[in-house]
């Protein structure tokens, strides 16, 4: 693939940094070896890092930054304090065009201010949501919103649908995505008075995508839609319980495995089929989260991931930057979002 | 076990009610002989299946009822139309103290409204809460509401603590229950206002149970706490989306065991150690959702459970019945939740 475009990253989030950046930006730059990367991090743990991979050197280009963000820092006080972190002058370099999209493994809290403050929202989106994809029976969902807002009116739900949609448009190719609203029922007279008015606005209006209606949490990994929209406090709790169970489940398969010297042997012999079972839930493959909505990319890897899971992350923020998902999003809110939010028009000039 | 009291049941909920109602009850009345069974419905069917096990007929009593609520009759409906319904008179056998508790297959916003409306919340409760148990890595949690409210302000989620509490403690035995509120992150500061201000409250008092804090999602299944608190939308979308989490696993897993014929072979080696695996996930060991806060115990079976399900559910009414779970609640409430919860004194006289 010949993508041409600039990344920038703060090299310095996450529990292995900047190791583990480096060791992911190596991979995905053999994916994609016209992309540049800026760098943005302790020049001195950098350059030798990049000095054993010369290939690499040559599309990065390393910018010096004395702090670091920590994952004790408060939001608010990482705002204030650190204006010369790795992490904000790596969301600077986006705000001045210099790089399309930012992706960091640092504190989720300041990465969701910091970009916030300094990208701004798109014209017609009052707030970003945090996206990311699930496996699902049928293969992948967009779920959003993941935590970037603890309350949301129905007007939001409707954003945080147009993005998703969009998101699974461009960067997961699907030509005419389905989205979902999840609530406790899938009548229209199940759930609040928010998920209730969002539903009613979807179905009066004439979304650029198949308006589902309501799902239920079962929904999410039965791969009902290709867009699953809640507000920030149900999508996080969702998100984690999925992880949740999806660990419980290892673990006692592991256990089952451990149980006998016949269980031992049979899964001993079934272990390609396991393997192949397991890299299906490898949460490295669905590593990094998007906040959509914002004047740029920002993608947000687990802080705990390795190079491999961290190189998805750097390879999703590509292909999003590439296939331009913000300017879609804007164009959407003109042929859409426009007449169904009051008020955007006015917030959005 | 010599246990000695009365339960009605809905004999014509659930897809393959009457015959699962009597297999259920055949199973749970080998276990509590002395257990007497009111069972509503229709005579003409009920009478040849206890025919056939006389045993349990000399335990059971049939009271005909003509009408039938049905899957589609909402909760308004049911509550207007069908007072001539198995589910209603069963549950008017609670109300008058003919039974200690009901057991229903059938409908359950039908159930919830009618329950509410005839039994009444207990002293001090405002709202009665829907509650099941949810296998973890350390065995059991006990999770409410379910979806009985689509909101709940900060004093719901306070008595949801309490009674789930006293769930855990009365029939799962915990004597000393840790409680931890469903939120989007595990600090103080995180979480909407209503998640805030209860744990403000729960941090304040000085309940009769241990209150852990802020729990995540991902907490549910690894068995962090012995009582998850939520409200009903969120705890409604998050049961359904451990189903479905757990649906989308065996199904991989099933999958995996067709890949090929190693896979077959190691997977029939290993039979013994699946089937135990199987067995701790099966949906029927957690059927039976109880509502708890109402005068009388109302125990909800999934609709479509086979007769070992419904045993469970009805197992685990008995239980509730014979540990005065009502009755406990009613003391909490005057030895903590009077304190607590303002104008609950005067609601509750």
């Amino acid at each position: 693939l010949s993508v041409s475009l600039t990344l920038a990253l703060d090299a310095m989030g996450g529990d292995d940094a900047p190791d583990m950046v480096i060791g992911g930006i190596d991979i995905a730059h053999r994916r994609f070896p016209d992309v540049r990367f800026l760098l943005f991090g302790d020049e001195s743990r950098l350059r030798p890092l990049l000095a054993a991979r010369p290939q690499l050197a040559a599309a990065c280009s390393v910018h010096h930054t004395p702090d670091v963000v920590t994952a004790e820092d408060r939001p608010s006080q990482a705002l204030r304090k650190a204006r010369n972190s790795s992490m904000r002058l790596a969301i600077d370099a986006v705000r001045d065009g210099a790089a399309g999209g930012v992706v960091s493994a640092g504190n989720t809290g300041a990465l969701m201010a910091m970009a916030k403050v300094v990208l701004k929202t798109l014209p017609g989106i009052q707030r970003p949501a945090l996206a990311t994809c699930l496996p699902t029976l049928e293969g992948e969902t967009v779920m959003l919103d993941l935590g970037a807002n603890v309350e949301s009116d129905e007007y939001h739900l409707v954003q945080f649908a147009l993005m998703g949609a969009d998101y699974a448009h461009t960067v997961r190719g699907v030509a005419n995505p389905k989205v979902g609203l999840l609530n406790v029922g899938v009548e229209e007279l199940k759930g609040n008075e928010i998920v209730k008015a969002a539903g009613q606005i979807l179905r009066a209006a004439n979304p650029p995508f198949i308006f589902h209606g309501f799902i239920e949490g079962d929904d999410i990994n039965k791969g009902t839609v290709d867009v699953v929209v809640t507000d920030g406090f149900t999508g996080n709790v969702a998100l984690k319980t999925v992880e949740g169970a999806a660990r419980m489940f290892t673990e006692f398969m592991s256990a089952a495995y451990r149980d006998s010297f016949r269980a031992r042997l049979g899964f001993a012999v079934a272990k390609p089929a396991l393997t192949a079972l397991r890299a299906h839930f490898d949460p490295r493959a669905y590593n990094g989260a998007v906040f959509l909505g914002l004047n740029g990319i920002v993608v947000k890897s687990h802080g705990g991931t390795d190079e491999i899971g961290f190189a998805n992350a750097v390879v999703s923020a590509i292909n999003m930057i590439a296939e331009r998902l913000t300017d879609r999003i804007v164009a959407d809110f003109e042929h859409f979002l426009a007449e169904v939010v009051p008020d955007s028009k006015a917030a959005a000039s």
